[in-house]
C-alpha cells in the first residue's frame, strides 16, 4: 500500500485556528446547536442499530472517529455523547461487566490547528485520544478498525475546486463568481459532479475501514430542492459574499484575475441528491435520515462571524491577509441592506440533514 | 476507565517547535546519528525476535508507536526502518502475499508542536499515520493493541521534578543547582527514585498495551558507572550550564529564588541501574542490549545548539523569553574555557544504550 493521499488531495482549507475572537473555536456555535440536536438521534441509533452481539471488537476496545474535527469544541461534545451512549448500551446488556475501552480518533487536514485541539482536550475524559491528519476522501484507518464514524458539517467541503470551472476555454468557466449560485448550468453541474465523486471516494474508504456491525453518522448542510424568491439559503449568502468581492474589484481593491480564479470548494446538496449518491455507491444501507432543521435565533452578525471563521484561511491563501476585514465588513453591510435578510429566521431555508449509515453485509 | 493523565502528569517540556534556526527539527542531528546506528539493530531484532507466526494481528494490521516523537525528522526515519524491516520479514515468510497494513502512532506531550510534525509527514509513506498526545508515563493505547514500541532519547525526561528537592525544609533541597551532578546524596537519590518510579509506570502501561509477541525498542542516554576527572558526560555539561546561571545570579540577572526553584527533570542512568529497574518490574524480558557508543565528531557549538533546542521551552517557562540567548552564549564560552571540553570527542563519555524488550508470557 503506497499512501498517495498527500498527492491526490493537495488542497485543504482549515478553519481559523487558535482561540481568538475570529477563530473557529469561538465561532462555531451554529454548528454546536446541531450537535445538541443530534445527541438524542445518536443515542437512539446506537441503542437500536449498533449490535454489540455481532460486533467484531477484537481488542475489546471500541474505536470512534470524528472526521473533520477542526479545533475541537463541538467534536469533544459529540464524541462524549457517542461514548456515553455505547457505555449505556453495554450497561443494559449481558456485557455490563465487560465495558470496553474507547479510543477516539480526531481527524482533519494536516494543516488544521491540531496544537489548539490537543491543548483543549477535556482533561477528564473516558477515552484514549489520538489524531489522524489527512483528507477523509482517502484512506485514513486500517481495514475494519472503526466502530463509529461521525462527521458534522465537513462533507460540504469538496476535495478540490472542479477543474473545468477554472478553465477560461470551458463552457463551465465560472467568471466573476465565487460559487455556483446563479451560475450557468455547466458550472452547477461541475460542482454537483465533484460532490458526487468526492462522496463516492468517501464512502468507499469508510466501507473498508468500518467494522462489521459499525455505524456512520453524517451531518451535512443541505438546501431544499426548491427555494422561493422570498427565501434564502447558505448559497444565497455565498452569492452575496461574491458580489462584495465584485464591488471591490470594480473599485480596484481586488484584481479581475484574482476574482475570476477564486471559487469556493463547497457544495450543499438537496436531500434527494444526497440519498441518490449514497444509494448509487451501494456499500451502505440508510438506517435513518432526519431533518435537524434550521439554525434559529441567528442574527446577521453571527451569520457573518461563522462564515468568516470558516472561510478566512481560504481567503487569506488567495488574496493575502489584508483583505479579509474589508470583505466581511462589506458583507455584513450588504446583508443589513438586503430585504430577505431582514426577517432572517423566517426566510432562511438552509438546514442540516443527519444520515445514519451501516455497511451492507456483503461489504 | 477515567483518564486522569492530564492531572497526574501536568508537567511537559516540549522540544523547540517550528523549523527555525534554534528549533529541535534543525538541531537533532546528534539524535539522528543514533537512529542510523540503531537501524541494523532494529532490523535484526525484528528478524529474530518478532514472531509473526504467534503474533496476534486481529485486523491484519501492524500497529507501531514512537513515543516522544517531537516534531519528527528522526521519528520518520525510525518508523520507516521498522515498517521496512517488518515488511521484509513478511516477504521472507509463508505470509509473503498477506503483507499487512501499517498504522503508526506518533506520541508526545499535548504541548508538543504537532502542527509542524504533521506538515512534515513524508508525502509518500507506506503507513497510515496518527498522533497520540499525552504523557507516556500513563496509558495511551488500548490494551494489547501495539506491535512495536519505539522510544529514543525520551525516557531521560522524568514525569516531574522530585518534590523533595524543591522543599527548602528537606535535606534533599537542591539549592543553587539545576541538576543532581555534584549535589548531596539526598538529591541524587531523589532523582534516582523518581527515574525508577517513572520507568515502572512506563513499563506497566506498555505491558498492557503491547500485543503478545510484540517488541519494544528503547534508546536511552546513559552514563558510565565511574567517570574519571579527565572525562565528562551530559551531567557535567548540565553542571556547567547551572554554573552559568549561578554567575548570572551573582550579577543580578537572575533572582536567587528563581535559580533555587529551577531543576531539570532529566535523568541519565547507568546501564546497571537501567537493567535493575527493568528486572524489578518483571513484565519484560531483556532480548538485547547494546552500547551504541558516543556521539563522535561533535563540536562545542553543536553541543550547545542541541542542548538549547532541548531546554529552551523549559527555560522560557521558568525565566521568561529574554534570558535564553544569554544563558547559552555564556555556556558556549564556558565550555570553550574548560580544559576537559577541549579534547571533546576523546573526553566525553555520554553514550546511548539500546534495549530490546519483549513481554513475558504470563503478562
Amino acid at each position: 500500500m503506497e499512501d498517495k493521499r498527500m498527492d491526490e488531495f493537495p488542497e485543504s482549507y482549515p478553519m481559523s485556528g487558535g482561540d481568538g475572537a475570529y477563530s473557529y473555536a469561538q465561532n462555531s456555535k451554529s454548528q454546536r446547536g446541531y450537535v445538541e440536536v443530534s445527541k438524542e438521534m445518536i443515542k437512539e441509533a446506537i441503542l437500536k442499530k449498533f449490535d454489540i452481539n455481532t460486533l467484531s471488537t477484537p481488542l475489546n476496545s471500541i474505536f470512534v472517529a470524528d472526521l473533520g474535527c477542526s479545533t475541537g469544541p463541538n467534536s469533544f461534545i459529540v464524541v462524549q455523547n457517542i461514548v456515553d451512549a455505547i457505555e449505556h448500551k453495554y450497561q443494559l446488556s449481558k456485557y455490563h461487566d465487560e465495558i470496553p475501552e474507547f479510543q477516539v480518533f480526531f481527524n482533519d487536514h494536516a494543516s488544521n490547528d491540531f496544537n489548539t485541539l490537543f491543548k483543549s482536550f477535556p482533561p477528564k475524559r473516558k477515552y484514549l485520544a489520538s489524531a489522524v491528519p489527512g483528507s477523509f476522501y482517502g484512506r485514513l484507518f486500517p481495514k475494519g478498525s472503526i466502530h463509529i464514524f461521525h462527521s458534522s458539517h465537513s462533507l460540504n467541503w469538496l476535495s478540490k475546486v472542479p477543474k473545468e470551472i477554472m478553465d477560461n476555454t470551458s463552457p463551465a468557466w465560472n467568471k466573476g463568481r465565487i460559487h455556483y449560485t446563479n451560475a450557468p448550468k455547466e458550472v452547477v453541474e461541475a460542482y454537483a459532479t465533484q460532490f458526487a465523486m468526492d462522496m463516492e471516494s468517501f464512502l468507499c474508504a469508510r466501507a473498508e475501514e468500518l467494522v462489521v456491525g459499525g455505524l456512520m453518522v453524517l451531518l451535512i448542510v443541505a438546501v431544499p430542492d426548491v427555494i422561493l424568491s422570498s427565501e434564502f439559503t447558505i448559497c444565497t449568502q455565498l452569492d452575496h459574499l461574491g458580489s462584495c468581492l465584485m464591488d471591490m474589484e470594480k473599485m480596484g481593491l481586488v484584481s479581475e484575475a484574482n476574482l475570476d480564479s477564486i471559487n469556493l470548494p463547497i457544495y450543499f446538496p438537496s436531500p434527494k441528491e444526497l440519498m441518490a449518491v449514497i444509494e448509487r455507491n451501494r456499500c451502505f444501507s440508510i438506517e435513518g435520515i432526519q431533518d435537524l432543521g434550521q439554525d434559529k435565533q441567528v442574527r446577521i452578525e453571527s451569520l457573518t462571524l461563522t462564515l468568516r471563521a470558516a472561510l478566512r484561511g481560504f481567503f487569506e491563501k488567495h488574496f493575502g491577509n489584508d483583505i479579509v476585514d474589508e470583505v466581511f465588513d462589506r458583507y455584513l453591510e450588504k446583508l443589513a441592506n438586503t430585504p430577505i435578510f431582514l426577517n432572517l429566521n423566517e426566510n432562511q431555508k438552509t438546514f442540516v440533514l443527519s444520515v445514519i449509515l451501516k455497511c451492507k453485509p456483503n461489504y
